[in-house]
């Protein structure tokens, strides 16, 4: 049987020894451990960035995989390490907000603060708790220790709105919750806010400082080859796309930036 | 026993969650598999690039491996999802020319379109077939599913001529297959090809709007720091270099430039 | 039992297919072997940052690793091929100075030179080595071939003077050793060659052209957003940092750049 899967989130980069120190660490705790990245080119302290990746990607993985997030700019100050169980599966890492939207979306069971020094590395540094704590933590998970013993549950914890939407004034506000490598531009909209949208083969949307009618698809192709769209993209949310193109540079937005739909045209 | 070894090729980048959804679903469909990224920095869309990456790398996996590459910029339109079983291992992707290379150099033995929806996931994105289709049939091939379940045999698929190369008036014209990291362009014109060429001490190459002599060596180290050299790639493959330096940005060509080497000196 | 841990560190980047290529030489030798990247982010040819890269992140990894790094600019040379047997582990490369700081701070058992052509691809390119010497050493050596089989016991290795610092005329002088990615500057002064510092509340620190005193400080939030501090590193290395900002392009140097630290105040 193989190992249980850890996956690893963080805007450490390729280019340091910090992720295969983290990776080091798992290993020497729980030689079976699977680690798979899921990125660790975050901009650096983007904690909405992070929490994006985890809210998408974790949906695919196994049930009981172990998802480490470290994007960390209150490192060694008085933010706690959570462990969150959900339904599914457990996330790790520091009580900013990044593990709120995905651990929301697999339902919440409970939230465990991480102080139980055996699980951490003999010597804590005080600026790399992705190596001396949260890395053994996720390793000590993986061999069988329970989610209780890693210290007291708690229940407050850094909330986030990121993911939050609003109506008002016959709009349809969200935010831009990712830019990817396309330069596609994902929203926090997902498909079950826009059922409010009365007609949808083409969206009204305000973007920076203009507003513009976009044609509602169903692939890139659809649209002219450098042509804006709208889709709902992999994730089941509100995406503005140019085919073959960037929208980010084109319309001049970013990430956490605000996007308005109209609720009628 | 180590599963089957599937390995990832695609222009996804490694900032967004994509390429880690993929594993997601290969690992959720078959725990056992050993997952290798080939690349993930292929430019956008650029097929050339991604046939290049097949066509050298995959020679060096055990036989039976499974090669997915997704650089599609025609997802969710009519072209084709394919499965090519080859004498020594399996690729995956669309339909697109990025296959073909690598699958002849190994001989093709038998295609496949990818239809039966049993092998995809139950919700097929029309924009994301790495997660929805490419990857859940890797993972499915790797469980050991024959390859004929995946859907009906096909003959003809998408060619390529990445890899042509002609003899025309004393010259011997190919192209750059691929302008790799350190600036060396390689070249789709194989030692066999030069085998034409009658003095190989040093060639006369036309690149961009200019004609050199370019020493033939063995080792970059063999020409000056800077200095401009040929040799057999580590693919046997013709390459021209700088030692330590960057011979695309000096000479000024790109991927898919013509590169003409003379005949006679 | 899962196999024995290969880390891989080179300069090759992550665009091209030569890293895949070791690893699938690795895995067709021993399909056991278990993989992790500490890093291809090197900046080409730069043995110092190599040399950091194990200097720092080998000591995570359990006793037994193999460690194989390739930063070449020599390759195809007279340079020779070393396997390092250590306390701990094992190191693998060119003999050009990257191994030896890392397998000193574990203690050199064995060096042997490389040259039994039974642990080599058949055909060895003269300028990939990674793939046709380094990679193969490490998969059979994972396999249980032992370490004098690989060529004869060598005294004498190309030496690194990456982690020397002095003390003159009242002042501790080292090296920039990394740059990370957050634009940290970590020297090469360790937290016992700071015991000669008078006082260590704050340092006076030349760098560059100027002098400045620093204070110094446990973690990087302790200095007001922007501000410079200095700090032992979580590898015991003094490191120094602005909170949140990039260091390195504040103060306007780079790898290998003095620094000196005053004894005095």
């Amino acid at each position: 049987m193989p190992g249980p899967i850890v996956t690893l989130t963080t805007d450490f980069g390729l280019r340091d020894p910090y992720v295969a120190e983290m990776k080091a660490v798992i290993l020497s705790i729980n030689p079976q451990a699977q680690m798979v990245d899921i990125t660790h080119e975050i901009p650096r302290f983007d904690v909405r960035t992070c929490a994006y990746m985890l809210f998408t990607a974790a949906s695919y993985f196994p049930a009981g995989t172990i998802h480490v997030a470290v994007v960390d700019p209150q490192v060694g100050t008085e933010r706690r390490a959570l462990l969150i169980e959900t339904g599914k599966s457990f996330f790790i890492g520091p009580d900013n907000g990044a593990l709120v939207p995905a651990s929301k979306k697999q339902g919440i069971k409970s939230i465990y603060e991480l102080t139980n020094r055996r699980f951490m590395m003999p010597h804590v540094s005080s600026i790399f708790h992705g190596r001396d704590i949260f890395a053994p933590a996720a390793a000590h998970l993986a061999s069988g220790k329970r989610p209780e013993s890693f210290g007291r549950e708690i229940r407050r914890i850094h909330s986030s709105s990121f993911t939050r939407t609003k109506k008002e004034n016959g709009k349809l506000v969200g935010t831009i919750f990712h830019v990817d490598h396309f330069g596609n531009l994902i929203t926090n909209i997902s498909i079950e806010n826009l059922s409010l949208v009365e007609t949808r083969s083409n969206l009204t949307i305000e973007m920076g400082q203009s507003r513009r009618k976009i044609n509602f698809c169903t692939t890139y192709a659809e649209a002219g080859k450098g042509k804006a769209l709208a889709l709902i993209g992999s994730h089941g949310l509100l995406e503005i796309s140019l085919n073959q193109g960037n929208a980010a540079e084109r319309f001049g937005v970013k990430t956490g930036d605000p996007v308005t739909v109209l609720l009628r045209n």
